[in-house]
Parts: C-alpha cells; structure tokens; sequence
C-alpha cells in the first residue's frame, strides 16, 4: 500500500534530521555486520587500525576501508556475503562476457527493501495500479529486468514482461495492451522510435506517457528527443547490480538531479585518484555504502561513476538529496592528448545540432606519437542530400562545436542513416584502435 | 511458511470429501463469475441453455460450454477478462510464433494462488530453504520461468535466474554456486549432459539432487537416461500458461503420475472426438476449469494434451488425484497409414535401446498414395564404429522394435552422434513433408 498520493513510503520525507539518525544507526549496523560476518572486512578494518565502535559521526565513514569491483571478483562467487548460503534467496551476475562475473545475493529481506525502492522510483514519476508498464529490459541475471518488475507489480500496474527483442512486436503489443510506461535503455527507445516510423507509426501516437531509461550515460538533449517523438516524460534511472540494481536514485517529475535514497544508502563523493572525500557539488566518483543489506554489506564501495551531489532543496517534497545525472564513469573517461573526455559531453554537442541522426561513434587512433579522434556521425536523411557543399558546411560545423566544448580538435565523418552498429542493450560507442 | 515438513500447503492432504466441497462452491463461483463479467461467456452459456445457478453437484459442470485456444486467440488480447484492466498486475503470452499470441492476465490474487501452486510442486519434490534452484527456462512472456522462480523464492531456496542459453557457463555456475536443483526441458537436461561431458565433466559429479522438467512430453525412458547421467531425481512438470502456467500438476516422490491440484482446477477427460466426459482410467483430451482465477475465469477450458486419471491413493499421503504423464497432443497426433501415432511412442521405443544416442528425428513423406515413416536416430559414438554389418544389425533392431510398438513399419536412417538440431526449448522433432 502507498503511503499517499504521491509517496511510496513515509520515509521519502522524512525530515534530513531523522533520515541522519536513521543514517548512523544503520551505518553502525552494516559496519559491525560486515566485520563480524566476513573475513575479508575484519582484515580490512584491521589494516586501517579501525574498528565498528569507532563510529561516532556519519563523518565516521570516512575511516572504513573502500571496496571496489575487483574485490568482489576476488572473492567470486560468494565470499563477501554475510549470512549463510541458505539465508540467500536470489542471485543475480554481472554480464561480465570475459572472466568471472561479480555475483551479488539477497536475502528475503533485501528483496523486501529492494522491491520497496524500486517501488518508490516508479511511484514517484507517477506509475500507478492504472499504468501498463512495459518492461523491455534482460530478465534473469541482470538485475533490471526482475527489480522494476516485482516494483511496478507491488504498485500494481499491469506489468508486460516482455524483455529485450523483438521490436515491432514490442511495439505491436504497447499498440493493443495500452501500454503508457516503458522501461529501457535510452538507446533502445531510440531504436524502437526509428522501427515504429518504419512502420508508418506516429512514435506519439502510442500513448506512452512516461519513460524510465537507465543502464547507460545520456544527455539532456537525448530526453528532448525522446521526449518530442513519443509525447512522454523522459526520466533517468540509477542504479548498479552491487547496491542490489536499479533503485539507487531516480529522476523526480522536476527532471533536475536524481534522488538518492540515502536511508538504504549512504552517499559519498570522492577524487578517483586520492580517493580524498569531496564536497558538496565537486565532481568525483560516486562512494557507496548499502545500509540495510544484509547479504553483501559493501563498505564504501567505489561505483567508478562521476557525478556530484546537488543538495538544494526540492519541489517535489522529497527529502534526500540529489545526485546529478552520471557525468561518465572513471574507467570510460577518454584521455586524448592529455585532455580528460567524456563521451557524454560529445553526446551532448551532437544532439543540439538539428541535423545529426540518432546514432554516432567515436574512433580514436594514432598519427604518429598523436592521438586523433574521428567521431562518426549519422545525418537525418532529410539533410543527406547528397549536395557536397552542404555535407562539407554540416561537417565544419559539428567539428567547430566539438572543438569549443572540448578543447581540442576533432575529425567528424558523416554517414548515411542506419549505417553504424544499433544496441538493444548499454551502446557501445568507443573504438579505441590506439594500442 | 510451509504447513509442515512435507506438506507446503495444509490443502495437500484434505480428505477428498472436504476438497469436492471446496471444488462445488468455486465451481459455482467461477460460473457466475464468467457469466457476469465476461460477455463472451453469458452468451456462450445462453445458447447452450445452462446458467450459473444450476451448478448443483460436480456433474453439473459437463453443462457448461467448453473454451479452447481459438475463443482466447479471437478475443484477443482482453476479451475473456473478467475483471477490470486496472486489476491485472501481470500479463503472459504464448511463444505463438506468426499471428496473434494467445494474452493471459493476472490480478494480485492470482498471482499469489500460483506462486502457491508452484510452491506445493517444488515442496513435494524437496525444495527446500537449503537448495539452490537454477532456473534454466526462459523468463519474461513464458509463464515457466517467472512461475517457478517466484515459487522457489517463496520457499527460501536460493534462486539463480539463470534463463536459457550458454550452457558451458549455465555449467560453471553450477559447480561455482552449488545448484542442487534445476528447472529446464527434458531436452535441455540432455543438451547439459552432452556439454558437460565435452567439458571433461562427468554430469554426475556436479551435484545436482533434483530436476524439474517440463514444457515437452518426454518418457520413462529418458527420465531413467537423466537420472543415471545426473545421479538426480528427475520429475515431471505440467502447466500450461491458460491455467497461470507451471503449478498445474507435478509428480510427486513415487514418480507415478502427476498430483493434479483439485482445490484450485476442476478436472475432466473428455473424448478429443464428441467431447463426451470419459470416465477415470480412460484416454482422453484433459479438460481444466480453473476454480479461483479471477482476471481469467476460462470454463471448460480444452487443454489439447492428452491423459488419463490414475485417482489411487497415493503414498506420499496427498488427496489429490493423479494423472498420467502427457501422452501426446490431440495436434501432435500423427495419423501415417491411418494409425494414431504419438511421438512419444517412438521415444519410448528408441530409449530403451543402449545404442541410440541423444536425438532423433521422424520425418513423414509420400510415397505415391502411401505415407512414409523414418525416424533419423543417432547413434552412440562408441557403437558408431564403421562396420556397416554393425550398423545394419542396429537399424534391423531399432526398425522391428518399432514395427512391434506401433503396428507400421518404420524406416530408420542411422547417423552420427551431433548430426541433429538441438533445441534449448522445445524440441521440434517432426519433420512432416507430405503436403
């Protein structure tokens, strides 16, 4: 049951002095959770000369141990966990296509908590028992596909499971069943935006009213043209396997920063480098500590996503904090000539330009010890004309604005519609041929 | 919480007396239901002269209308909803490969009755909180994935949503996790053993206790096959995603016949023919009334597999009926030269002969006026040694076993062991070419 019109539970406003005290109550928890239970901690600890009672202050957090992904495939599959193997009701995997997956765990009450944050998400930009929820997402190991499942059910939407796929049936079925919520990725959106025009469907004439897009970075003018073509409110999901999945922080109707649900987790930012904690409003990697987990309690753990947090009171009442949309991840970041690169930030020059299609690629080579970076563009067919003299201006164009967000020169190639590569999961739009 | 130590549900072991009482008032619940919620039905029910109220005993049930897949296929996707859209929580389809699918729906309530059923189903095999369940079918549109899992969740089982697909690493989970139990198409099961062996793992080794397999008929003979190979107990599934899907029936630990839940699906067997009711121990079309489904009242529905009723008590001290595994499908049904042949005839036959491998294939064609059986069989790599008087006496043998269980002469065509398709979902066996 909700518990209001507009709240999925009490606690999304609780006043910041009781969300803190929950905060530290817990953190004391997790802290001595994760030291009694598993070994990798109690060392851990032990090699910073700390130890769970010395948690006084949430400030406190700052003296634990970090934990970043490789410890978790160090320990595959299961040597983090913190309860007995029979305490454990789920599984899910990383995708991790080479080598050993991270395998994380839930108790029964961690998919309690879990399902409750999905819940509050989906809730918050306003699915209801009335909405139809199309969920087009990986099922089984990907933690997506199951976690706004069992969410938009508990809201009780008529849920369509229909996975990844498949896309004019996707579309045929949002036709019949009504749908009105869709769940993807924002590159997957775009696809099913180009596959309905193929089939002399009108994208805003399928009644989509609202969008939750995730699992990938995008940009402001990407949700504008999603926005535009299906007639919906675009929002943006976070969330990652390790901190259960999706559920972390979500978009509220303001579309400005994503609330962090910080009485499930704990929120730092810190200097990837130093791994020095930032303030409020620096850029730096998203810190992490679970606060109710009971399976995998990850002392700080280090998201290798870039943002910052935005602390400013919100109109939509909630009050936990926001986080901007994840700039990039340490381990996307571009170094070209010395300079640090996000592909978010090419993204976002590309989708201001009225002539770019939906779909582009970034080549990174070498010219002798130099490196180069060619971003290839698709050009809507409308402006494909084939006349040179516009192709070259459009080029010129897209390179000027390229050079000016980024600081250095960039080649731009134009292609036709439909020439690069179309993913149905996260984009992968990097070739990097410099090694 | 389970009933007790064997028992999932207290339902389980009703005196059979008490369970016709339950059965009689949802019956009549169920009649009035459709009658008053579902247009179709009123009118089905006027023009066969019956209405709700003349429900009086179990009998009265062969008064209704029968439903079959075309009456779902024709009021697609809604039409024979009986309650408001706003309470379905959860829509299925059917793989329906062209045309429209055959859309079943859930309300909350729904829901909870099949995780229940499932639940039972997995409980009475020993599923327990201690076991680790690798779900091994497809999830989202195909009730046997979602089905099982929510079921395996319930029961505390530790669930690896693992889906279909990449057996080499579905094998490596299962060693790294510790699966104890699975859930996938008996063909699969085989498909895993022949991998595994590849892999230099001996399938008994693994550590598997349970398998659950489903979706396809299979028989006695392969269940022998993948309890040898595996060193499992290996037991048979039935649903169908009309009837919410798994749950329906499931063979208890005798592994003679499948407990059919009474309490919650009226059950009848009727000739496929005059759709006459047959009495217990006869042949026939299993018929299902679903007693507590409320987004999906179907009467009578014609389920198309065909069974018997097997009703003797049962050791494991359960009071619902039994029925005998699937014979065949009133579609699957082969007529050649004018006899009834069920594939699974011809299984029967082939694994009873230690040389035929893995796989096989029948495949129908003309000659002149006169229909023309082959089945293509492969053939164990240590029998496929070259000699041809070897192989002759093979085909000598496999041919006059089959003459002798099917009263037509059969050709058989021997081939290497991989020569034939593998299906990671349900095998497609027959190749009818005679159109």
């Amino acid at each position: 049951m909700p518990y209001s019109d507009k709240y999925w539970q009490k606690e999304e406003i609780l006043p910041r002095r009781e969300l803190e005290e929950i905060q530290l109550k817990r953190l004391k928890w997790v802290a001595k959770h994760a030291y009694e239970n598993v070994p990798f901690y109690r060392k851990a600890f032990k090699e910073k000369g700390v130890h769970p009672d010395d948690i006084r202050t949430l400030d406190d957090v700052a003296r634990l141990p970090f934990t970043n992904k490789n410890h978790l495939i160090e320990n595959y599959p299961f040597g983090l966990f913190a309860v007995p193997k029979d305490e454990i009701v789920r599984i899910h995997t990383s995708s991790g296509t080479t080598g050993k997956p991270k395998v994380v765990g839930y108790t029964a009450r961690d998919l309690e908590n879990w399902i409750n944050l999905c819940a509050r998400c989906l809730y918050m930009v306003g699915i209801r028992k009335k909405d139809v929820f199309q969920n087009m997402v990986s099922y089984t190991l990907f933690t997506g596909g199951l976690g706004f499942h069992y969410a938009a059910e508990r809201i009780g939407a008529m849920v369509v499971p229909s996975g990844t796929g498949n896309t004019k049936r996707q579309i045929q079925f949002m036709l019949d069943f009504g749908t009105t919520a869709i769940h993807c990725t924002p590159s997957y959106a775009l696809h099913i935006k180009e596959v309905a025009e193929s089939m002399n469907i009108d994208p805003s004439e399928i009644g989509l009213r609202i969008g939750c897009f995730g699992a990938e970075p995008w940009s402001e003018s990407l949700r504008r043209k999603l926005e535009d073509s299906f007639g919906l409110k675009a929002y943006d999901s976070y969330g990652l396997s390790e901190m259960n999945g999706p559920g972390v922080a979500f978009e509220c109707e303001e579309q400005n920063g994503l609330h962090i649900w910080i009485d499930h987790y704990l929120v730092e930012v810190v200097d990837p480098e130093s791994g020095e904690v930032l303030s409020e409003g620096e850029k730096g990697e998203l810190v992490l500590t679970p606060l109710t987990k009971e399976a995998l309690p990850l002392i700080r753990y280090r998201t290798g996503d870039i943002t910052y947090i935005m602390d400013d009171e919100c109109s939509c009442g909630r009050t936990h904090p926001k986080i901007h949309r994840i700039l990039g991840r340490t381990d996307d970041m571009l170094i070209v000539r010395g300079i640090n690169i996000f592909p978010s930030q090419i993204e976002h020059v590309l989708m201001k330009i009225p002539e770019v299609g939906d779909s582009y690629q970034i080549v990174l080579t070498k010219r002798g010890a130099l490196d180069e970076m060619t971003v290839r563009v698709e050009v809507k067919d409308e402006f494909f004309t084939g006349e040179l003299a516009d192709l070259e201006r459009l080029k010129k164009k897209i390179e000027n604005a390229l050079r000016e967000e980024l600081g250095i020169r960039v080649n731009v190639e134009l292609v036709e519609k439909g020439t690069l590569e179309r993913f149905e999961g996260k984009a992968k739009r990097i070739l990097d041929l410099r090694r």
